[in-house]
């Protein structure tokens, strides 16, 4: 396979992939069929199929491809300047604006994620490895500087996702969006106080 | 309304949920219908109607009085003896406990609550209400005592139940469940260090 092939193939996979996107946007994952996603191209089905075997392939690449952009963004602040401590609350913010704008702003974004979560778990739980990993990371230099109190990064990054969960988690932030507590901030301070106070 | 009619009708709305539990226990609650209560009681589903409007009124009827033995439970914890720590841990183990029992052990008690979540969220409302009340009369009582940190006691109770939501709330526990991570023991421990230090 020559390389100019190889780029072209990759160009098609993306361009389904952007466009799927965008209908799953506009009409919804479950009104999306890959004969639209064809036709939008001006391409096939058959050609559709050559790239993706059914929709929900395709599915799974646009939700890896969102999940990969969040991760990126993450882990761009991890590697970035400023104390572990202060890295970790942006890492915090950042992780929940990004899930907010994709599980809640849109309701058809919502959907298309309940279903990747429904059907293909395994895409959701690459993802979560990979956000746990790069957490750990930054509590792990926190606890090596003596910034964190001493613990195991694996289980203190961990607590910290945890303690987290109703601002990160999509049915959370739709299930408890609109109900009083504790505000992101509140949240943070207090589990940042966990994170500095040794056992 | 003579006293001794007032008992009897009481009587007849608690046989009432005590079989409807029962059939949605072993038959499930979709396939449980109204006749089906009434002829296990040996009644018309007329006189069932009478004291319950829809088979959703005594899912409600059901769903709450299970949630009432839960905050019953934490409440007489949360009213006994041992430091304002010991009781709250306690609180959580037991609160944890008697969820996972609820709603992962029973598959048809767990179709039985999720309907109640989705139809009936004035229930599940009232409980949470409730259960929030409970804790944070501990933990207003650790903060008096300064055997926790000075804080809003609402605010660090509602912190708490928060941090705590992998291990209670009904849908992470059957997501959650068998994945790897923080036992409930370690991310208490890590909890409590943000309860005893000051901010």
């Amino acid at each position: 396979m020559s390389l100019a092939f190889a780029q072209t193939e990759t160009d098609t996979r993306s361009r389904i992939m952007e466009t799927a996107e965008r209908l799953f946007r506009e009409i919804g994952y479950q009104k999306t069929t890959v004969a639209d996603i064809a036709r939008t191209l001006k391409m096939s089905p058959a050609n559709v199929y050559r790239f993706f075997d059914s929709k929900k392939a395709i599915n799974e690449a646009v939700a890896e491809r969102l999940m990969r952009h969040v991760e990126a963004t993450i882990a761009g602040i991890a590697a970035g300047p400023g104390t572990a401590e202060a890295r970790l609350r942006e890492m915090i913010l950042v992780m929940h604006r990004m899930n907010e704008g994709l599980y809640t702003s849109d309701q058809r974004m919502h959907e298309m994620v309940e279903t990747a979560m429904n059907e293909s778990w395994q895409v959701v739980e690459g993802h979560i490895h990979r956000k746990c990993a790069i957490f750990e990371g930054v509590v792990r230099e926190g606890i090596g500087t003596g910034e964190f109190a001493p613990g195991d990064p694996h289980t203190v990054s961990h607590c910290v996702q945890l303690c987290m969960m109703r601002y990160f988690h999509p049915l959370l932030l739709v299930q408890c969006g609109g109900t009083p507590g504790p505000s992101i901030e509140e949240l943070t301070d207090f589990v940042m106080r966990a994170v500095k106070t040794p056992a």
